[in-house]
């Protein structure tokens, strides 16, 4: 059999990620095309589908070379309906039949799943997850995202909110209100948002100087990277920042590991290239919080595919429908 | 064909529960046996075979009747070896190959798991769970326990040590100490002796006076059942160590449903038969701290099956391997 391709696709907001991927997860082609959010989201799948063969025509390659196509979806998904929910950020009310419009459009056999499910799955296959069959997936964003791997299969939950990591309540009482309705979730403290908030609030209360006081004089605002530069070099502040953001982080995923004993705990995101700072800070809190057994056979580790997990992860939805 | 027989065993520290179970998961007979540690535990599973013979000889009907016989075992389980490791209530040191030990002794079939897993299996088969294949259960006992199912399957985790719910550190900074060696786990607070732990604390350090600090001066000192009985008569202490357990149960809950999201949490064990008025609360922080989509479809119930529960889910380790 010569070599067969599965399209991955990582629908966002903004911007939808394609690739062409092999039978062994190896990326042969990828590219972007813009989400077009206009007439409620009619026109993106239609795209997608477009994009696609375009991208076949541009190689001269069959579609008969495609064996499905695997898609992540920003927002609830229901896996056997193949329906998602609520994707506001699309433009898509209620509810869609997104696989069964996939697969009309590209006349291939498609599969959907979460997002965040997906780059859970693409780290599993081919990234930090290394190929662990019990997994938990953390990204580090604008917000808090999760995705959990348990024997081998994503756990959707009841109604496809499982690992919604960044909605565990980390402060019961009196934290910071969320986006989600609560307050005192992890994602109001771990995630770039969240960090610059509470930097903010430790500048402006903190009568000190420093390095990311002065930043925040000059600039009237903080980055979150600014708070790692700063930690970096030393600055009190950016410290304790650090410190109480790994506090949190290291709690949950210790009581998240003392619920699943994943094999890996793999930390992504834009806020994971903090860096060893952070990342030795969390585990140090990990350790304290996890039971013994626990803390001995959980390891964490830092995802290793960025943007690619996403369109892996997608295409491994088509490649787990082909085990025998 | 006529009606077989699956075995159900559930192995104690005191006493080795019984059942000869049909398909259906109904129980045809059930009966226990001592459990004897003497000799470092070398008798454990001869007098279980043992136990077997005669019962079907008491009853009068042939071997072949049995398909295989389940078991659950107190200690951290890996399924696919069959081994045990570290049950020191058993007086057996390091691993023993459990299901190899079963298989030969009993001549039959033999499939092994935690006493806590098997509990959950027998909730989710026959219990509280109704058939839900996203399932928690959490057990309120002298300790707390704990058992996750996923997509119909138990989670084991990477070393066996899944499920465990009741260290789950619910007092990071200050807590009290628990056998497990860390500080401020859920079950130093939420088992028998956690409750015992808090209401003796209240009540020394009171100086109201009350039903519950009566009993305490007069007997010296309290049980989990009179602070439950108390509360019920409105003693004022009593209820504020409910409602000290319920936010720490509410909490623990609700961030391992913002996890995984399941279908059903069910609660069994002695401590949940304190009725309405502790898993009212435990509701009450539940939604309060659960994400809002998972509030509205991930319920809470109390266990049905009792002791049976162990019984009942190791004879379904046998059911489930019988699926074509």
């Amino acid at each position: 059999m010569t070599e067969k391709w599965i399209v991955g696709v990582d629908l966002g907001g903004t911007t939808t990620k394609l690739a062409f991927i092999n039978l062994y997860g190896e990326i042969v082609h990828k590219w972007e095309i813009p989400t077009d959010l206009s007439n409620e989201g009619k026109n993106i799948i239609i795209n997608i589908a477009k994009a696609i063969d375009h991208q076949l025509g541009e190689m001269d390659v069959d579609k008969s070379k495609l064996v499905g196509v695997g898609m992540g979806a920003p927002g609830p998904v229901d896996t056997k309906s193949g329906v998602i929910y609520n994707a506001v950020n699309l433009g898509w009310k209620n509810q869609v039949p997104l696989r069964d419009l996939l697969e009309v459009e590209t006349s291939l056999k498609a599969v959907i799943d979460n997002d965040a499910n997906c780059a859970a799955l693409g780290e599993m296959w081919k990234g930090a997850g290394n190929g662990a069959k019990d997994l938990v997936c953390v990204t580090l964003g604008t917000g808090v995202g999760g995705g959990v791997i348990a024997n081998g299969q994503i756990v959707q939950g009841i109604s496809g909110a499982a690992g919604e990591i960044g909605h565990i309540t980390s402060i019961p009482v009196g934290g910071a209100p969320c986006n989600c309705g609560k307050t005192g979730c992890l994602e109001t403290i771990a995630s770039a948002t969240g960090i610059v908030r509470l930097a903010t609030k430790k500048v402006q209360d903190s009568s000190d100087s420093g390095e990311l006081k002065n930043i925040y004089q000059t600039e009237g605002s903080i980055s979150a990277k600014y708070v790692f530069d700063s930690a970096r070099n030393g600055d009190q502040i950016a410290l304790d920042v650090i410190e109480e953001v790994a506090f949190h982080l290291g709690l949950a995923l210790a009581n998240i590991a003392n619920t699943l004993n994943p094999e890996k705990i793999v930390i992504g995101g834009g806020v994971s290239k903090a860096g060893d700072l952070l990342l030795n800070s969390i585990k140090n809190y990990f350790d304290q919080y996890s039971f013994p057994r626990v803390k001995e056979s959980t390891t964490m580790a830092i995802a290793t595919l960025g943007n690619d997990a996403g369109v892996i992860g997608a295409a491994w939805l088509i490649k787990n429908t082909m085990v025998k």
